[in-house]
C-alpha cells in the first residue's frame, strides 16, 4: 500500500509507503490525520501550504456492500477548519484496487493540469502522467466528462473540480463520476473543488486496468463479516431491495421531515412547506411512473451496494433530466427557496453538477438571497438563472459561491442559519434538537451527516426520542458522531447505519470485514472510540486554527426567533453543546 | 453626568446616573467597557443584541486643547470582536456640554429616525425627540447635512450613517460633521455606520444651546495641565503651528514611508511607489498654491485644536473638491492602488465621505478588486465607478462593501493584508515590525491608531529603533497600545503624543487635565497600567466572541512573499505576538 504524492509545484509524483501510524487508518480517519499532521492549520486554504488529500477507505476496493467512499479532507476555505466530505463512486475502488491508501496533492501549478493514474504493470506500482488541462477550465462537466472517457477511455473513472472551484468558491465540490459517467457524485461540502483547483489540478482520472486489487490479511473473517453485513441491509426496511431507499430515494425524506414540523421552509423561517407532497420522494416516483410508463426503482451511484438509492428525474418526454435528485438537493432547492416544481428543482440539481457546485450550500444560499429580495420565494426560473450567475463568476454569482454565511453578510441580514461557516442542511435544529447539537459541534460546520442523530429523533432507528427535547442530546449527538467517523473511515456509505444500528450482526459484520482486511481485532464497541480518536485529531486541527468552543454555537436568531409550526426556539444550553467534547 | 440610552424599539430614551464603576471612564475605556458588560459577545453584529456605543474622552467639552474627540464602540460586523472607533468633531463637545458620559443606542427599529438632543433647561437635563428619517435614507451625505442644518439650525453637530450603513457593509463608518459642517469626520472603521443603520438610527442631531458644560473638580490643576499640554503642543516640532501636520497634514508621511520602503504599494506588493512625490502632503500644499495663488494651511477638524492638521484639495478653478485627504486615504486611495493622481484620490475621499465608507478600506478593497483584475492598478477613473458601486449597492459594489478581507475571499486571492478582517493601513509590516505586531495583536484588527510605534521605528519620536529589526518590538508595541488605550480615554487625539512621548512636562499636563475633570490623583506612570485594564477588558470580549491569539496573526502570504526595496518577509515569531498580551 501507498500514499501517492502529487507535487504541483512541478508535475512530478512519489510514492511512499504506508508509516506504520497510518495502516490501520482508512477513509476520513487517514484524511483528517494526514490534514492534521502536514497542513498548517493558520494557512491560507488556497495558498501553497494547504494539502488536498483523497483516500478510499479501509475496505474500498473489496466486495464488501455499499464501500465504494472516498474521503477528500484538506483546510476548508468554507469553515476554516478541517474537512472531510465523502463520495461513493468507482473511482474511490479503482484507487483503493491500485493499492493506493491516500493521494496527496500539494503544492500549487501554474495553469491547470490533469494525473492520468494508471497501474504500471510491469513496475507493479501505480503511475502518473501529467497533462496540460486547460482547456477543461471554465466549461461545464457534463461537456468535459464524455470528452475525458473519449480519450482515456470509458473504463476510468475521474475526480475533478468545476467552475465554482477554478473561481476559488468556498462552495465548490470535488465530483466524481457516477456508474453513467454522469458528473454527479460530490464531496461536495466545505469548498474542496477550490482546494483542489488552487493547487492547478482540474481532474485526476483512475484507470483500474491491471490493478491488483485491494490485499485481505484475512478472507474468511472478511467473507463472514460481508455476509453479515449484506444480510443485515437486505432485511432492514429503510435500506432493502424496493425498501424505501430503493423506491422513492433519500427524499422519502421530505413527507416525514414535513410532517415533524422539522423541515426548513423558505430560509429556515418555518418547519412545514404547504408544497411539500408536490417535491417528496412518493412525488419523483409517480412523476417518472406518469412520464415513462412505467415503474423506475433506483440505482447504484458506484459498484457494489445494495441499497441502490440514486434515483433519476425525466422530462415530460420520458428523456433524462438529471440523476440524482437526493433529499438534501430537493430540500435546498425546493423547500427552503419556497420552490415546488420538481422540473425547477432537477435544472438546479443539474446545473449544480455541470458547474461544481454544492447542492445544500447552493439552495440555502438562493433562500438568503431571497430573503435580502434578490427574487421571490418560490422563483426557480429566477434561480436558475442566479445558479448560472455562479458558474459564470459575475459579481452577484462570487457573492453567492462564497457561500450562504458570506452571501447573508453580503447582504447584511441575520436570518443566515450555518455553523461555522457551513450552511445547516435539510433538518430544523429547533425542532430537532439533537441534530442541532450535531450541527452546532462537529468539527465539519453544520452538517448532519456528522452524526445523524435524525435516526432515533425522526426515523425510529436505533431506539426513538422526542425530537423537541433537549434531554440527553448531548450523549446522542457524541455517540452518533463518534460512530459516524468510524463508518467514515471503513469505507462503507453511511447508509448501512440504518441497517447495522438495529441489527447488531450487521454491525458485527462491518467490523469483520474491517479485521479482515487490516488484520485487526476490533469489536463493535470499538468503533466509538475509534471513531472518538479521529474527532479529537479534527478538533485539535481546529483548535490551532482558532475554532475553538465558542464556534459551537447556533446562529442566534434560532434563540429569539420561533419556529412554526411548533414555534420553539433553539433552547440547548452551551452547556450541553460543551459537554460533547469536554466528555469524549 | 449621565448615560442616556436610546431604545429604537419603541423610540423611547432613558437617562440614568453613571454607576460608580463608570465614573473615571471615558471615551475608548468607556465604550468598550459598556460593550463587553453590556453586548451579549457571540450576538450578531447587525442583529437586536448589539448596541452602539457613543462617548465622549475624559476631557471632551473643556478648553483641553485638542480634545474633541469621540468614541464609537459595539460588537464589529467586520471583524466579529470589539470595535472602537473614534473621530474628531464638535459633536463630542457638544454631547460632552450636555453632561452625557455616554450614548447607549439599543434594540432596532422599523424604518430609520432621528433622535434630535437637545438642553432641556428646565427640567436641567438633556432631551431627545426621535423623528422620521426615512427621507434621509439611500442619499449622498453631502445632500443631506445641509438639509439637516437647515431644518435644525447650523449651531448644530451631526452623527451619523450613510447609505454604506445602510446596506450593513462591514465597510461603513459612522460620520460626523467637520468645523465647516462637512460630513467628513468618521470613526471609519468596522464598520459602525452598520450598527447604526442596522438599529434603525441614521442621525443624532445634537443642539448644544443652554447646555451646562463639564464639571471640573480641580479647575485649577486642570488649568495647569492644559497650560503644560499646550505648551508642549506648541513646541514639537511635528505639532506646532506652521509644523509638519499643519503644512502638509498627514500626508507629510507619504514620502518618509516611500523613502523607508515601508509605503504599501499595489496591494502590499512593494513598500515603494514611483508615483509617491505626485500624492504627498507636499504635493498637495503645492498643488493648492498653484491653484489658489497663495498658500494654504491647514484647518482643525474640531473646535479646540492646536495641531490643525487636516487639508482641503482644491480643483484646477480653486474650488474646493474635499476635505481631507489624510494620510491614510491618500496612501489607500493613491499608492496602494497604483494611483498617482490628487484629482482621483480627492474624489474617491468626497465619494468615501458621501456614502459612509471608511477610506482605508475601501482602498485596500480596491486594490484586491485591482489584484483580481476586475480593474487595472493606477485606474482611477475604474476605482471612482467601483466606489460608486458600493455606493448605489450593486452585486460588485456590496462585494466590495464587505471589505478587503470579503473581497479578497470573493475573489479567491491569498494576498490580502488584513488582520481579524480589518484590512492593514499605511504602514507595511513587513518593513517596519513593531507596527506589524500591532496590527496582529491589537483587540481590533489591523490597525495602526492601536500602538503607532512609527514614532519611534520611523519618525525618530520617543527614541529610534530600526524598523527592520523585530529586537524589543513586542514590548514597544505593548507599551504603545497600553498607553494609546489611555490617550483614546483621555478624549485627546492621539496626534498629542508626538508632543507628548518627547516632552515629559506635556504628558503631565494630559493626567492633570484628567485628574483636574474627575478629581483622580493618576500620574504619567498610570497612563499605560489604566490602558491595559481597557485593553485586558476588549480582549476578555474577542475571547468569548471566539477570537483568540490564533487570530493575532499576519496573512500567510507575507511569511513567504519577500517585500521589495529590502526584500523581507514577516519573520517575527509567534512567541514575540503571543507575548504581548501574555506579558501585560
Amino acid at each position: 500500500m501507498w500514499i501517492l504524492r502529487l507535487n504541483m509545484s512541478d508535475l512530478s509524483y512519489r510514492l511512499e509507503e504506508v508509516p506504520a501510524k497510518y495502516q490501520h487508518l482508512g477513509g476520513r480517519g487517514l484524511t483528517s490525520t494526514i490534514v492534521h499532521d502536514e497542513v498548517p492549520p493558520l494557512c491560507h486554504p488556497l495558498g501553497p501550504n494547504n494539502k488536498l488529500v483523497f483516500a478510499p477507505g479501509i475496505v474500498t476496493g473489496t466486495v464488501a456492500p455499499t464501500s465504494a467512499r472516498v474521503s477528500v479532507g484538506a483546510k476548508s476555505p468554507l469553515t476554516g477548519g478541517i474537512k472531510e466530505s465523502n463520495a461513493g463512486t468507482s473511482w474511490a475502488q479503482h484507487v483503493a484496487n491500485m493499492q493506493i491508501k491516500a493521494i496527496v496533492v500539494e503544492g500549487q501549478a501554474k495553469g491547470y493540469h490533469l494525473a492520468h493514474l494508471t497501474w504500471d504493470a510491469k513496475a507493479g506500482k501505480p503511475k502518473v502522467e501529467f497533462m496540460p488541462a486547460n482547456e477543461y477550465a471554465g466549461k461545464d462537466l457534463y461537456e468535459i466528462f464524455p470528452k475525458l472517457y473519449a480519450k482515456f477511455g470509458n473504463k476510468v473513472s475521474i475526480a475533478g473540480t468545476g467552475n465554482a472551484g477554478e473561481f476559488g468558491y468556498g462552495n465548490s465540490g470535488v465530483v466524481f463520476n457516477d456508474m453513467a459517467g454522469r458528473p454527479s457524485r460530490y464531496s461536495g461540502r466545505g469548498g474542496m473543488g477550490a482546494v483542489m483547483a488552487s493547487r492547478g489540478l482540474k481532474f485526476i482520472v483512475a484507470d483500474p486496468a491491471g490493478a491488483p486489487g485491494v490485499v485481505l490479511k484475512d478472507k474468511a473473517l472478511f467473507d463472514e463479516g460481508r455476509k453479515k453485513l449484506i444480510d443485515a441491509l437486505r432485511a432492514h426496511d429503510i435500506t432493502k431491495p424496493k425498501g424505501g431507499l430503493n423506491t422513492y430515494g433519500t427524499a422519502v425524506l421530505i413527507n416525514i421531515l414535513n410532517e415533524a414540523g422539522g423541515l426548513p421552509t423558505r430560509n429556515f423561517s418555518s418547519g412545514r412547506f404547504e408544497g411539500a407532497a408536490k417535491i417528496a420522494g412518493e412525488a419523483i416516483f409517480e412523476g417518472n411512473k406518469q412520464r415513462l410508463g412505467k415503474e423506475l426503482y433506483n440505482h447504484a451511484c458506484s459498484p457494489g451496494c445494495i441499497i441502490q438509492c440514486s434515483n433519476t428525474w425525466h422530462k415530460p418526454d420520458g428523456t433524462e433530466h438529471v440523476s440524482c435528485v437526493e433529499y438534501e438537493s430537493d430540500w435546498s432547492l425546493g423547500a427552503n427557496c419556497g420552490i415546488d416544481s420538481l422540473d425547477d428543482i432537477a435544472e438546479l440539481v443539474r446545473l449544480c453538477n455541470a458547474y461544481g457546485l454544492d447542492t445544500i450550500e447552493t439552495g440555502t444560499t438562493l433562500a438568503v438571497a431571497m430573503e435580502a429580495g434578490v427574487i421571490k420565494f418560490g422563483d426557480g426560473k429566477g434561480a436558475i438563472n442566479l445558479v448560472h450567475e455562479m458558474g459564470k463568476g459575475t459579481p452577484m454569482g462570487r457573492l453567492l459561491g462564497g457561500g450562504t454565511a458570506f452571501a447573508g453578510k453580503a447582504f447584511g441580514l441575520t436570518r443566515v442559519p450555518t455553523v461555522k461557516g457551513q450552511s445547516m442542511p435539510a433538518y430544523e435544529p429547533r425542532a430537532i434538537k439533537g441534530i442541532g447539537i450535531t450541527y452546532a459541534t462537529t468539527t465539519m460546520g453544520a452538517d448532519h451527516t456528522a452524526g445523524y442523530t435524525i435516526a432515533p429523533e425522526i426515523l425510529g432507528v436505533s431506539g426513538k426520542v422526542d425530537p423537541l427535547s433537549p434531554e440527553g442530546k448531548a450523549a446522542l449527538s457524541r455517540a452518533f458522531q463518534a460512530t459516524t467517523a468510524f463508518i467514515d473511515s471503513t469505507g462503507h456509505c453511511l447508509f448501512i447505519a440504518f441497517a447495522i444500528l438495529d441489527i447488531a450482526s450487521g454491525f458485527e459484520g462491518m467490523m469483520e470485514e474491517c479485521n479482515g482486511v487490516l488484520g485487526t481485532n476490533w469489536k463493535s464497541e470499538d468503533a466509538a472510540k475509534l471513531g472518538a480518536e479521529i474527532l479529537k485529531i479534527e478538533r485539535a486541527f481546529n483548535e490551532a486554527a482558532g475554532i475553538g468552543k465558542e464556534a459551537d454555537r447556533m446562529p442566534e436568531f434560532m434563540k429569539y426567533e420561533p419556529l412554526p409550526p411548533h414555534n420553539v426556539v433553539w433552547d440547548v444550553p452551551d452547556s450541553a453543546l460543551d459537554s460533547v467534547f469536554g466528555e469524549m
